[in-house]
């Protein structure tokens, strides 16, 4: 048997389940809310083109408006200051879409304090129970905050301070950013910078450091109690948007039981 | 070893290759153009948020203006009349977007004629060469059109008698839908349906037979000639749009030397 006749057949006996990891996108998908006097995305809309009707008697379809960082979505590096002229979501090579995926469990943390950040200690007590994150992974971060999805007010957990949300600090952005070669970095908040990084140093680490080391941010991620800490395979597919900074993007994780 | 751990080394060893099947998506990628009276969609348009300015001094980011039936995308159900009330993009099972793929080579006679229809008996001639379509798998239709891509007139294929691109005959579109059991049905054209089939009994048969029975549409693919007539695993990855007919979708295929 080869890999791949081995593969369909433990997808055709649920041995391998695929797990999909994405958020719906639709009108009520949280959008990112950056304070004035920073431009933030449109919420999607859909605009009808026909709908059974004398525009298309027998079809019905959409027109789309929504932003390349909406619901689940990839940041290329391009996006950030500190990679401006690296790869824009269309020239990312399909081999760094598809790879081993590694799951940092913080969600008891997360619980008591929902400004948590994540520090290299946190990554190098990881490492010591599951071994070094290896070369060209994934890695994400289970944080709970899917649980909140339904409810945009809960989701983004903003108040007059800014938004409460976790995320990596500067040190361990720079860490993961330096120290390891992930393929991306994964959350399941808004965005991969903690709420309160507009106001670290530098603003918005992980952007900065991650993509400036041509690593992949991933957002909006659910489903992560579905994965094991180490041994799932990733499949993260943007769109090929032509010059696009980032895209929705849909995310499947291949799951052995 | 486990079936995942044994994808990931063949994976590193690039003994497993990940095939890109998509079409960049951009303001040039070709767009389906429908004779009046009917409505059609708009193409691709990126509109800046910010870029590096006073919108947002560390960032670059767009929204996104385009179709939910544009460039490589996937065609659900509920975008066909006979499927009215069949499955949105969002409610496929994601079991279903990741199989087995087989590939019908019909180059030779598309080069002798743009019109030229897939009929039953190139599918069972097929069959008699490579074994039954199996249950659960993507089938493609290998034309050769993906050459035209850089071209949208040459792509779409018009003149004053309509657009001349192959597809399936209402035959062909019956027997799959009934006599087989396929996930999906994926073209290298603008349309699941060949460019005359807006005259065909019923008009647009592909979308009317296949979309009644469950199967899902691919369209504008390419680098079919990068993929075995069977053996390789497809990666179907649609947004899932709340209440949507169909979506831009990445498409990546597993390949074993
Ligand atoms: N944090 C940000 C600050 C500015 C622009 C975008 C972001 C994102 O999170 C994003 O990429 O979704
Ligand atoms: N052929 C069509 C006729 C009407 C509406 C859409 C189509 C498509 O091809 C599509 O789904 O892209």
């Amino acid at each position: 048997m080869s890999v791949l006749s081995d593969l369909v057949a433990a997808l055709g006996s649920a041995d391998v389940e695929v797990v999909d990891l994405t958020a719906p996108l639709g009108p009520s998908t949280p959008v990112l809310q950056l304070p004035p006097p920073f431009a933030n995305t449109i919420p999607l809309s859909l605009e009808a083109v026909s709908a059974f009707d004398d525009a298309g008697p027998a079809w019905k379809w959409n027109n789309i408006h929504t932003g390349e960082h909406t619901g689940t979505h990839l940041d290329a590096p391009a996006h950030w200051i500190s990679a401006k002229d690296g790869e824009t979501v269309d020239v990312i090579p399909p081999s760094k879409l598809v790879g081993p995926v590694v799951v940092v469990d913080v969600r008891a943390q997360v619980a008591d304090d929902p400004d948590f950040l994540l520090e290299p200690a946190h990554l190098e007590a990881w490492e010591a129970e599951h071994g070094r994150i290896p070369d060209g992974a994934w890695l994400l971060v289970r944080t709970g905050w899917s649980a909140r999805q339904e409810d945009a007010a809960a989701f983004l957990n903003a108040d007059e301070n800014g938004p409460h949300t976790p995320g990596p600090s500067a040190q361990a952005a720079r860490w993961l950013a330096s120290e390891r070669t992930i393929a991306g970095f994964g959350v399941e908040t808004v965005g991969i910078d903690a709420g309160a990084a507009g106001g670290f140093e530098p603003p918005f680490p992980a952007h900065y450091f991650l993509l400036e080391a041509g690593t992949y941010g991933l957002t909006q991620l659910r489903n992560l109690d579905r994965l094991p800490a180490t041994g799932a395979v990733l499949v993260v597919s943007p769109l090929p948007i032509v010059g696009g900074t980032g895209s929705p993007a849909r995310v499947f994780a291949l799951v052995e039981r």
